[in-house]
């Protein structure tokens, strides 16, 4: 079949409309047509080649919406017409101890969306079905791009720091990861507290369900914070922080997860993780049972990001917003 | 009553009997006849002052065993006769969430032995009586002591760290609490394998349950390991590691625990706990349901320390050997 892309055809390129050819393989493949497609950083680091493992023609959007419109022989749990969305994930060996775990995202054969075969930026996409979930009634296809990426990543990593309910939860960074992470966690049942650098979203954090906000510019702001210890926190902020000053507002037995990576290793002092005996951890995106789980917590709780909607042909407008860090929070590209 | 103690007067001085005059609260302290103590490197660093939170005269001494000759009116577990153990902990407020969740080591009341009050270089302890623990007939006086603090600090590391047995344990440094890590976790059916920079301990490793041992000093050994992926791995080494290099040893969900704390921060590299969901922690000693646990572990595994004895009036001299670090594995005084 023709796929109709938009492509980045050497590194760091803008993105030009591209006709590919590219087919199922008639077992496990589906054919999604396109409606929504999320554009998250990792389309940029990946288009930019800062990972070091892109292709050229790369076709982006690792954040896809659409119907289904054919459906491999090996595919029993989808049909031509269901609404579904695709994640980072293009598909994993499901055989390995991970994969039957529902650790599929660490499997050691994963495959991306973007990097092992053509993205979402297109009129179709071609991905192993078992890797495409059906959306609940109320998550709405504008919206579900995001939560395939980005919010499986923060729901996912709540989870794994212990987030269980009636607890209180930091999240660092108020940007597309930390508005989720906040949604999530109050809608789950938690006292969010909001770390932020900017005044005005800390505002927006509480129409979010943060019940506080602390500014980190203000000088002393962490070491003076009179709050109660937190159960947990989740980082979203790709910077360095001083870990230290984080760790001690956690209760014993607390954990901080980071889902944003800083280059630079972190510097971590173990004194005050051994006296509460506090945890470090990161985690990526999510396996298949998770994404499920977030899905039906979307729908249940209306968790939806902060979106603008782009048209498709805007690609590269998009993508420049996405580049400045003026999107707030998630684009979406319409087609 | 008048206590018989081996004491320190100032900052770093050697250990001077000294008679001291103290009270048990009539409550809920119980006397303890000493017949055993252990030396840890914690007495160096408390009579050194290292942590800054010395009194003198101090009386070391935190792996004590003994003989009950004395029970206030509010303690109903014990009666004189009875033999007990004493680790770090001399009390703690036992009504905080840390001690109602059996974490009294995490209590921010809590008091140790050697730090608030005097110590098991002595004839006589005075101790609050709910941090006396019974001991096993299976578990010898002679070792008890190190297993009250050295010996609870690596089976809770252990046990934080997700040991359930049947798994694949590393231990970095084999010395007074590494030699006891490979015995714990051997004894409950797990394979470990032992990192250390002397060949010889390699050998010693294995006669304590190592499967295997890496030579941490050759060049390349643990970039080049090619054992199997470990679920976790606890580390006794007070010195800095390359965290990363022992981080790429764990299977996805595995855990790094230090027990051993280097003075300057850990440098560690986000992108290898990401990939794999990788965690690192710490925690301290143990709280009184883990050491009950693990002293019927101790009893019924037949773990013991591999201990040197000194007379209590040679006080000195094992001392010395400690700061030496030329124990194999921990030293014991014997009254």
């Amino acid at each position: 079949m023709n796929l109709k892309t938009y492509a980045a055809t050497s590194v760091g390129s803008s993105l030009e409309f591209k006709s590919i050819d590219a087919e199922p393989n008639g077992t496990t493949d589906i054919v999604i047509k396109v409606t929504h497609c999320g554009i998250c950083h990792s389309d940029v680091h990946m288009i930019d080649n800062d990972w070091g493992m892109s292709q050229y023609p790369l076709v982006p959007g690792h954040e896809v919406v659409g119907e289904v419109v054919e459906v491999g022989g090996a595919i029993s749990h989808l049909k031509a017409g269901d609404r579904v969305g695709v994640g980072w994930q293009r598909s994993a060996c499901l055989e390995c101890d991970e994969c039957v775990s529902g650790n599929e995202n660490m499997c050691d054969q994963t495959k991306s969306v973007i990097g092992d075969g053509f993205g979402g930026f297109a009129d179709h996409l071609i991905v192993d079905g078992r890797f495409a979930f059906p959306l609940p009634d109320g998550v709405e296809s504008r919206f579900a791009g995001p939560l395939m990426c980005g919010g499986i990543t923060v729901y996912s990593a709540l989870r794994h720091a212990g987030m269980i309910g009636g607890q209180r939860v930091g999240v660092v960074g108020i940007g597309g990861l930390g508005h989720m992470a906040v949604k999530f966690a109050s809608a789950l049942g938690n006292e969010v507290v909001a770390f932020t650098t900017s005044p005005d979203k800390a505002e927006e954090a509480a129409s979010y369900g943060a019940s506080s906000a602390v500014n980190v510019r203000e000088e002393g702001a962490l070491e003076n914070y009179q709050g109660k210890p937190l159960d947990l926190i989740v980082s979203t902020v790709p910077k360095a922080l001083q870990v230290e000053l984080y760790l001690n507002l956690l209760k014993s037995d607390g954990t901080m997860s980071f889902v944003g990576v800083p280059d630079e290793p972190l510097s971590v002092p173990l004194f005050p993780m051994l006296v509460k005996r506090r945890r470090i951890m990161s985690s990526p995106i999510g396996g298949r049972a998770e994404i499920r789980d977030m899905l039906r917590v979307s729908d249940q709780c209306g968790v939806a990001p902060v979106i603008e909607e782009f048209a498709m042909a805007d690609v590269n407008t998009a993508m420049q917003k996405v580049r400045d860090n003026s999107v707030r929070y998630r684009a979406v590209l319409v087609n």
